[in-house]
């Protein structure tokens, strides 16, 4: 694909001279992006050699709705449809007179909505009978408490394997509430790496085996899981839930944020095994106890409703579009072509991550010119795609490219790439 | 007031006999609503007697934008400009390109977003700069175990004045964390008291004296507050925050969950006195560490954005009413009106609530003929008044008359009792 992109007639125009020329201006507020793309629409890029989609389906620089490509790594892009029937239903949602913002969580109309999400939910993991969906409040930062306080007692064993800063996160945090040890960590090599589970030293009485199948912030993602060797798997999966098919029984206990792939901040899904609930330390408070919102139907205080309701939306999208194996598939279709562009930069960009545990979500890369990367970020940022600045713990760019990024944006991206690079070598 | 309705020709009109044959469809659907509406056009119920405005602002029975008045406890009412302005903005943020939903929690605009929500809170409550401002997730429910575990250590005294079942819960969920003692209840009269200030023994060492300053389900409202004797006053405001001026600096402690007068469920406002904060049990979860958001500005996670952001908004519409005063004005003329209703109807609506400390957002009340209940509840829904069904654990009705409810709708409420009455007297 890379030399495909290579010799399309695109990358001439991307190289397109008159470009170097074109002033800059700052990036000083979101309205300048509007007044940017309308003063250089004559040379907007275009990237359609990147795709099978006729020429006409391909973007303008100038989205006809003013809508960015928003590679934030979440809160993040969700799909247009979903925000447009949220849109249309807001004020007055499917004839009830009122929004669901407004609406009780017991009465009818709210029981529908959640009691639906969790039925497409279940339907796109395929989540047994035993396992309990949750929809809680807090993020994957109370999950990092919440877990151990229900699965543990104060002196039990716990296994981390740590590929990144949510990892590392949730190892610290359980060590007010059990012990916890770190048995692999790629701090050591910038966070880059998977270990092989073969090679793992798990504790013989561990009581659950914990992993981040996705490190948002470091791009590594695994591509199979480890067997516990006593007690359970547990994974946050926020930042790649339901991007992939995932087999939901080798796991104990799975914990999501919403806000990359399928809603909203302020919500937190888990899917759990039935039987690990109703264990919680004395000192649980309430809100953090699985059995009291297992055994409400996540309705013993008043659930964040409106997420939720987002939620049911994107998983309705996504089983229109097929369930999750199709998801995959666009994923790895963006994911990479990203990576390719990179790798066929010859140096230009880079990505540290080992190629085998690439995230399809988080894509992080430098500059091999580092003082280049700000002008990188604005000058994107002035043709509509923001938010590519890499974490500042890691600094350099990011790409998240969760499920509602579409193709289109992905091409832009690797077009500009292509284009500043031709500009600055 | 109530004679003045008496003797209205608007109440001749709510007798109409025609009325009593009326087919009563069973309450199936919200779509029956504007079914019933549309049928009963000629004989739509008025009020304009109750009122100080002309006969034609009133509303018919059917809203011309299909919204009923909507009595629920929480999620409750949200004003309609509030919803047409989030409608309006919620797939293109102001020429972002984006949702609020989708915007990085770190970006300008969010940031933005969320110190205007800041700011403006902080003057329609006139809140002192030595209070930090947070906007948490998980409800009151999580504040119930948050408070003792920041303001306390576990030997500590603190002392609850438990005036209805919210109260009566945080009470309980302190145990976990501290020594609580309830220094007066009103279980034994079904919660429809405060007790005077000057007769509560309050512990000589307790940390804080807790109330809940209006308990939802009972009704019950504290009109002005107590000192406490030792350490600070903690209030749940959760069903009365921003419904009138409060002097803040008489607090420690202020908490809301969001979802009553001020935005949809999933945020939970703080109020709290900063040399408070910064002295958190070692077993406490660090989303559950108020130093951990006060020093991250609410933003060590990923907050509830969107939430945060309608709240925003909600408080903008409140500054541009005139702020607290002017909001408790019409608060209280709507409760006056409701409250009259009931005392005037000789018996046949009761309220149990001592006359001093009746809340102006919750209004209880029962029937004398109590089984007429279910199908008063049915008959108002009909006519687009919905969710007037007691809490499950009193029974009765409720109206919950929030900011956001028009006079009009306690109008309608209104005339809806006295025509109900006239028909079953």
């Amino acid at each position: 694909m890379a030399s495909k992109l290579a010799s399309s007639p695109n990358s001439l125009l991307l190289q397109n001279p008159i470009r170097q020329n074109l002033p800059l201006k700052p990036d000083s507020s979101a309205a300048n992006f509007a007044n940017f793309a309308t003063q250089n629409k004559p040379i907007s890029i275009r990237c359609s050699a990147t795709s099978t989609a006729p020429v006409s389906s391909i973007p303008a620089t100038q989205d006809p709705e003013g809508r960015v490509f928003n590679f934030a790594a979440g809160p993040a892009i969700l799909p247009a449809n979903v925000l447009k029937k949220a849109q249309a239903e807001l004020y007055n949602w499917r004839g009830s007179g009122m929004s669901v913002m407004e609406m009780s969580h017991r009465g009818k109309e709210f029981l529908s909505i959640i009691q639906k999400a969790e039925a497409d939910l279940r339907a796109l993991l395929n989540i047994p009978e035993d396992f309990a969906v949750l929809f809680l409040q807090g993020g994957a930062t109370t999950q990092f408490a919440m877990i151990p306080l229900n699965l543990c007692k104060p002196d039990d064993q716990v296994d981390y394997v740590v590929t990144g800063s949510w990892g590392d996160k949730a190892f610290k945090e359980a060590q007010k509430f059990c012990k916890p040890k770190v048995i692999w960590s790629g701090k050591s090599e910038n966070y880059t790496k998977i270990p092989s589970f073969d090679g793992l030293e798990q504790s013989p009485y561990a009581k659950y085996l914990h992993i981040c199948a996705n490190e948002t912030i470091h791009g590594v993602e695994f591509k199979d899981y480890p067997t516990p060797k006593n007690g359970i798997l547990v994974a946050d999966m926020s930042s790649n839930f339901c991007s992939k098919p995932v087999d939901v029984s080798k796991f104990g206990l799975i914990y999501a944020g919403a806000q990359k792939n399928v809603g909203p901040s302020g919500v937190t899904i888990v899917i759990i095994k039935k039987d690990l609930i109703g264990n919680a330390q004395e000192i649980t408070p309430v809100m953090l106890d699985y059995k009291i919102h297992a055994d409400n139907n996540s309705l013993y205080n008043t659930p964040p409703c409106y997420g939720i309701y987002t939620c049911g939306l994107v998983f309705e999208d996504l089983l229109a579009q097929g369930g999750l194996s199709e998801v995959e598939k666009k994923n790895t279709k963006k994911a990479e072509l990203l990576y390719h562009a990179i790798d066929e930069s010859n140096g230009f960009y880079s990505c540290p991550v080992e190629k085998s545990v690439r995230s399809l979500m988080n894509v992080p890369f430098t500059l091999e010119k580092s003082d280049l990367e700000a002008e990188f970020i604005k000058e994107a940022a002035k043709e509509q795609m923001v938010q590519l600045k890499g974490h500042r713990s890691v600094g350099g760019m990011r790409a998240s490219i969760y499920n509602a990024m579409p193709l289109a944006g992905v091409e832009k991206l690797v077009a500009f790439m292509k284009d500043f690079q031709a500009r600055h070598t």
